[in-house]
């Protein structure tokens, strides 16, 4: 892209806190730009008055949503919008030649009986959910790379499947025998002020909530699916809530089919990551703080008993929401993949 | 009250942080009882459905806000309710012989033009405002133990008064140049959710609020004035809020009318409270944790340059309500002040 | 008890934290009563210089850990020392005729070899050690009435023991097949300052540590393992940090032997816990802040897919050691269980 | 610049927060390169092993600190170590034609007697002190230009002066009436464990310190009183600390000379600060959260009752450090000012 204009954004769901964690730090991108807010509020607010944060750095008045008025303005749309909306305003845009990340759930599930099933909902853009691209760029890079719709991961699965993927892939687990146990801080559970994250509530508590249920337990195992010859993956996935605002540490149990080494399990760790800009596998633990507001995801891994055990630390809103998107626009467009993710 | 019956208390307002409190001192008190619940809820919840920690602790079914449904059930009445809806529920139940604890701020100011100015209500109680005895009992205990109305103090006044209240009588401070500048834990917005005490986005921030508007500078103020001759007092006052849950800490800078040393004004304060059961005058500076879940204020002062500098802690859950209203109600019901509060 | 004396404690170890929540919760017992405070400071402080929130409430000068001097003036030693102390010093009390509560780990395996693989010293008191009862009152109620010596339960081992004995105890689970997946407020590494505990280090973190490497997964297996014939359990136990001050949730991972329906599971812990003052069996989840500052042990139960999954909260400083060492004691002096931690 | 080499940095005292803020800041300056890292360990340990978030992104060993071994290395040195060591580095670092940014306060008060008095040390380096600009770009800007040695501000002295100066300059405040009350996040009391700072001691509570004796107190004063024609200005000044790692909230008092309107305190602010980068002037409050990670300073101004009070937001260690460090070194070596400060 050397000498070329920047990529050109147009972030949708301004008011969401992904929406605001990609504004952060897509201030710092060298080569891409935001010229484009859209909200669903009435009425259209500044950016910096829904996060005051940027006043005087984000100088945007938000515009309703409409794939026609983003026509030529935009190279790229960012959805951050709830589930079921993007899948009503993909279509358009990618008619109108815009590359389309989605933050959302609606193109994860490749299975529109998994969508339904898990989010109550009928899949209303089947041609496109087949066209899409699951973006985590340690595992489709090639795809992501030609892809005109990134399916956006969700943050657990990220989690989850940079911790699973590489003893899977390699034959050395028990594809029915995994459990996954996430904490996750509070912005995971976005912008809008519930009773249960009223800050009395929510301070100085930690809890498991939607156990065996959360739609993110499907989306892990459909995730690792893929890598399995001949069966279905089944995940146990309880995730946690923790009294901070970001980071997410996942532990996660996995049965080896046969005795295995922590040198061993470390290695493959280092094989399968090696050079990839944003994977550090190391000795020492995952502590979610040290992920903070970068793109890194860390991995640790020990043996106990009869068991891997493999921590993973990613920032939510970064490697689990706007950062891998950021990371996916970088590579759609041929960007130096770390740009802007320093 | 040896071998009499406990103290019947009914609760109304059973679903608010106040309430909670009062249900949570009023396990350990030896000589009364919770009774009754009210709240405005339909459907009415059980107090542990609404507060889960009082589950197998506390047995009470909520009902509706009714005085003549409390008649003969209960011998105090705390109001936990929003300003304004004290002062259409207590004349009933003072008629009903049910003595009456306010925790609202509808009995506080004498003035009923202060309380329009300020509440932007007209007080429609005017009979039994004027009977009504504001219940800080350092300063008040004796009318306190007749009173059949008891104004219970606001939180940041309650701190701000202990702070203040020994130098002015003692004649030693300017009345018109007086400081108070505090910082709160958030319980002190209560129970209801709002956007700004979302936990991410209260965790780790600390701003001032209502700078110079805040109802409790009127408070503080008509809580000092009784003790200048001739002369009202002015108070500026800036409250801010903690990312903590409890506590207030107030920074009081008061002008001394000549130069006093610290000794001096240290033993000010201790004489003040030489007897008082839940004031500690310490040499150390106070901190909210200190005090979280007692009903000790706690003071210390400094002599800096032309200042005297008082620093007052207290839990605002506690001395800055709940707490106060059982020392109130110990007081009026002849049972040892410290009953409940150790 | 009714008209008798009431306990004599002697608190030995009083600077720690497990000592000040011993002292905070005995400011309420009606029938029991600090007389003793013990450290190995010097010079001996006042508790309420250690801890000042005391100030006015306890009134105690420490002293030196002597068992002779504390000869005829208590009834029951708290001791709040770390591990390898307690051997040393509760032989000489037992023979004083006072009775002893041990917060160590020192009379908790009862395999001295245990002992020595995983606390790295050999046990020097093993008559003492062989007579010691487990103070888990749920499970060794009765043996605890007539015991002069407790092992008070660790924090850790009790959540989960609480969460796995009932199915471990009616055959359902598979013994060798256990996940505890806890999670721990920092009040639990104790009152000395460490650099991974400097507030700017541990507030806005998550992390597991001493994964499969924690003395409490022996202590978890061994206090299942007589409930399992003819075989040991196996634990894979994983402790995390989380940014608040206390309270433990443990999700705990069960393979049951045959399938189980959630409504049989939940009956099985209804069943256990029918009768027990601190255990509360629940169809919600369980929150530390439900817990805090209570005796209290929350439980629910699911089952996911092919595991049962418990959720079990404790307040760590509470049911996790002083709150659980007065249940002990309570039970030991034929005090109703309740005194004191209501 | 243009085309230029980047300016090399030296950071010494790299083990230290403010170090490693300035490392995180300078990962994304365009223009500037942290090329040795100094510290006082032995043995010297890597920055990511002392800061684990920087593994894979700074790539330095450390080395002992000694002025002639950076000879040619390194264009300026960030000088993040104790008071009293500065200055004895500081001298042979500028004869070495190292330009130094210090950011201790060894040369932040021109009289030695100040420094004498308020830090316990005799000063050793008057000549360079005499020297020394203080790095108050909003004020000092065209020393800045050519300084060779920078007194880096302290961080409560950045956020009372950039409220107070507006006022002070224009001569409408009595310059001897002036209260900061000013509260920090805990990341302002440096990288080493203190027990008041064990997190458990920590969270949850909030308190006044060094109450009249703060060393940043004679700083305030000594910044203000070049704008006070033929007298000195006396500030109170209260620090406090917050349960959050980082942020500054200064509320300040000031008396003005006679009436003045709300639109004529926030003109003053405005006009004063017109043209810079940093500093955001407001209506609404300011909070920390909304400086965080930024090097703003985000004023707003009230008038109650005879008092204008000016609300000032900072990030200690940003713009309060070293934010504040990189911005002078922008200007020093003539980049973009706002260069790795977006």
């Amino acid at each position: 892209m050397a000498g070329s204009q920047p990529v050109r954004i147009g972030i949708v769901g301004a008011t969401s806190y992904t929406a605001r964690e990609a504004f952060r730090l897509l201030l710092n991108h060298p080569q891409a730009q935001v010229v484009a807010a859209c909200s669903r509020r009435d009425p259209q607010p500044r950016v910096d008055e829904v996060f005051p944060e940027f006043t005087g750095r984000v100088n945007l008045q938000c515009e309703p949503i409409d794939a026609d008025a983003l026509r030529g303005r935009i190279d790229v749309a960012f959805l951050c919008l709830p589930n079921g909306l993007a899948m009503t305003l993909a279509p358009r845009l990618l008619e109108l030649g815009i590359r389309v990340i989605d933050f959302s759930a609606d193109y994860r599930l490749k299975e529109p009986a998994d969508y339904a099933a898990w989010y109550d909902k009928t899949h209303t853009d089947l041609d496109n959910l087949a066209q899409a691209v699951y973006g985590l760029p340690e595992f489709y890079r090639e795809r992501i790379r030609t892809a005109r719709l990134i399916a956006n991961p969700g943050c657990y699965p990220t989690s989850a499947a940079l911790a699973i993927l590489p003893f899977l892939k390699a034959g050395l687990i028990e594809p029915t025998d995994i459990i996954v146990d996430s904490a996750s801080g509070i912005s995971g559970a976005g912008a809008e002020p519930r009773p249960e994250h009223h800050f009395p509530e929510r301070h100085e508590t930690f809890e498991a909530y939607n156990v065996g249920k959360h739609r993110h337990m499907v989306e892990i195992e459909r995730t690792l699916d893929p890598y399995v010859r001949g069966s279905k993956t089944s995940v146990i996935f309880t995730p946690h809530l923790v009294p901070m605002e970001r980071g997410i540490l996942s532990t996660v149990y996995l049965k080896p089919t046969q005795p295995i080494s922590v040198e061993h399990a470390m290695q493959v760790l280092l094989e399968t990551y090696e050079n990839e800009p944003f994977v550090r596998v190391r000795e020492r633990l995952p502590r979610t703080s040290e992920v903070a507001r970068t793109n890194c995801c860390d991995l640790a891994v020990r043996v106990v008993k009869s068991r891997i055990v493999v921590l993973s630390a990613i920032d939510n809103m970064v490697k689990g929401a706007s950062g891998q998107a950021i990371q996916n626009m970088n590579v759609m467009f041929g960007i130096d993949e770390k740009a802007g993710l320093r």
